[in-house]
């Protein structure tokens, strides 16, 4: 990773693009700023004419659309606003690689996870226009986006289950932030499925295809799994990644951080996967034998993150801070990121720890 | 624990009667025996006559009804079958009071979760009989069994979210396994809501109230609720307990059992929260540095366990057997007991672990 080209942005990989915020970025606000929203592309960003784009709307329907932007800003649909958390199924993925290589893979530290406000169209009411026809069971997302990095080479896509295609949540969307969608995020429009991995909210979007089964393209049947670590790479090897699993991290101080001993203010967030809610964080700063109460920061919505802090009075020496998260289903994080290590390096949920020497 | 006056069952009290199969009667099918299933109650089981039971359904509803079993049962409403497994909030606490003692709670071995076909109406249909009017959030249970352990003493009782309440899965029932409930189990009615802790599947069912709040009586407010471990009981602290969170066991081999070296078969459940499917289970032969592939048994649909096994080599020797689950979030259990100790003792969802001598 090196200093970043735009912005704050750490860059790990020019073409194609794909960089992260530092911890301290995303510490500092609630939504995120759009230039410090994390970027992750498998390809070169589309060029695409909004005066000419055109989404269709295909497959299991009765009426195949064919829509403008125009068509859907300002017409027949209501607009609608959510405020979301994006997050890769790599996030923390450096927590996996240090216990053992994730060989092919981007080193995601903590910044491939942040939140914006979000403005659009409900894909259910553009899925009732075209009218779902029976045998309809998920609702593929096609972009332009050719990705050399695919067996053999295709644009990104992926599908999601109808039932969830259907929750207002899961927008067509166009902006981010209140301004439109940067060429990086999706622009003109891109679909936002909240609650979800950041890959099934695809970027460049010029097709929604009604579907019997799930997408078949190389980024859901072969990429996007959780495999055993003795598995190798195939299609349909492994589970295919959808919903989030519950999440959080220490966002503040950082690794290595030197703090001044007395109050030292601890931040992070947390999430929760698909539908759950966040019910409680603990921090540690004794490694995880003991645990205090963070407070919950604002709650944005169900499909947020929730920000948390503690101020913890350290001594002078060396700690180690530990978070944990409870869902609303009281379920709760892995310890160790080692029982958790897998090929492709994706959903890092163990406790997040962070070392800091307190002078 | 002492050996069961019922059946199979262990025991744990006399009156209210609390008792749970052996491990070794739920790894033997799918589908709890009713004479197996476990049994968890608060107070005595009360005498109702079934000619002369009225339902209520009132609170927030336009048109108060009170139904008999028979409108019930031979009324107006679907009658539905759902494949459902309850799950006692403090299954598998012996885990936990091996930790630290959890005073005054029933020491819970593997056997507080038990799988039926149960056979009813949805809830759903008779509040959309009753109409549900605006400002309602929560359904509520309530029973006529008075229990001395609640603070003042009174009826056992609960709600769900409407949004819940409203699913199809969710029933008055009165049958489990194709025979009328028994006493213990909630004869003559209870509800089902599968995918919850089983306080909330209230027994001896007498009235249904749409509310604007969660239930406010003791079972609620404050037993039922996961507590930090500092925390001392009382109304509203800690987290109400609403949605299972992901487990699982190991039904067979017994802990402590010897084996015959060589190959061994290891079976066990999973099961996940709320919506979310199990999606894989691993077994590990050696505490859990590696992992094998356990088979899922059959999918007995949305709202019950999945039965896995495997087939393990086992040399002679001590071998400690371990099961993890990931459900369909790509969430798996937490490691070790000891940072899930509650006051309560709820919610043990840590990796179980059996050891045998294989000779």
């Amino acid at each position: 990773m090196r200093p970043g080209k735009r912005g704050d942005l750490l860059v790990h990989e020019d073409e194609p693009f794909n960089a992260e915020p530092p911890a301290a970025a995303l510490a500092a606000a609630a939504i995120t700023p759009a230039d410090a929203f994390y970027v992750r592309s498998h390809g070169p960003v589309p060029t695409i004419d909004p005066s000419r784009f055109r989404l269709r709307v295909d497959g299991l329907v009765e009426r195949p659309l064919e829509l403008t932007l125009d068509a859907l800003r300002q017409g027949r649909f209501a607009v609608r606003e959510v405020v979301a958390t994006l997050a890769c199924a790599g996030n923390r993925r450096a927590g996996l690689a240090a216990v053992r290589p994730v060989p092919g893979e981007l080193v995601w530290g903590s910044g491939a996870v942040s939140t914006a406000r979000w403005r659009g169209v409900a894909l259910a009411d553009v899925l009732a226009a075209a009218g779902v026809r029976g045998g309809a069971a998920h609702v593929g997302f096609a972009a332009p986006d050719e990705s050399a990095e695919a067996d053999p080479p295709q644009p990104f896509g992926g599908s999601i289950p109808l039932a969830k295609a259907l929750g207002p949540e899961v927008l067509l969307a166009w902006e981010l932030n209140g301004a439109p969608l940067a060429p990086d995020h999706g622009a003109p429009l891109r679909v936002l499925v909240p609650g979800y991995v950041g890959a099934r909210s695809v970027k460049w979007l010029e097709r929604v295809e009604v579907r019997a089964e799930p997408w078949d393209g190389y980024f859901q049947r072969t990429a996007y799994r959780l495999l055993r670590p003795e598995e190798e790479p195939g299609p349909d090897v492994g589970m295919a990644l959808g919903e989030l699993a519950l999440n959080a991290d220490i966002l503040a101080p950082a690794d290595g951080e030197r703090v001044a001993a007395g109050r030292v203010d601890v931040r992070g967030y947390a999430i929760a996967g698909g539908a759950r809610a966040v019910a409680r964080v603990d921090v540690s700063a004794d490694g995880g034998r003991t645990w205090l109460a963070a407070a919950l920061g604002d709650d944005l919505g169900p499909w947020a993150w929730r920000p948390w802090r503690l101020a913890l009075e350290l001594a002078p020496g060396e700690h180690e801070l530990v978070v944990r998260a409870w869902d609303s289903a009281a379920a709760t994080q892995p310890e160790h990121a080692a029982p958790l290590w897998n090929p492709k390096g994706y959903v890092n949920t163990c406790w997040p720890r962070v070392r800091v020497r307190a002078a």
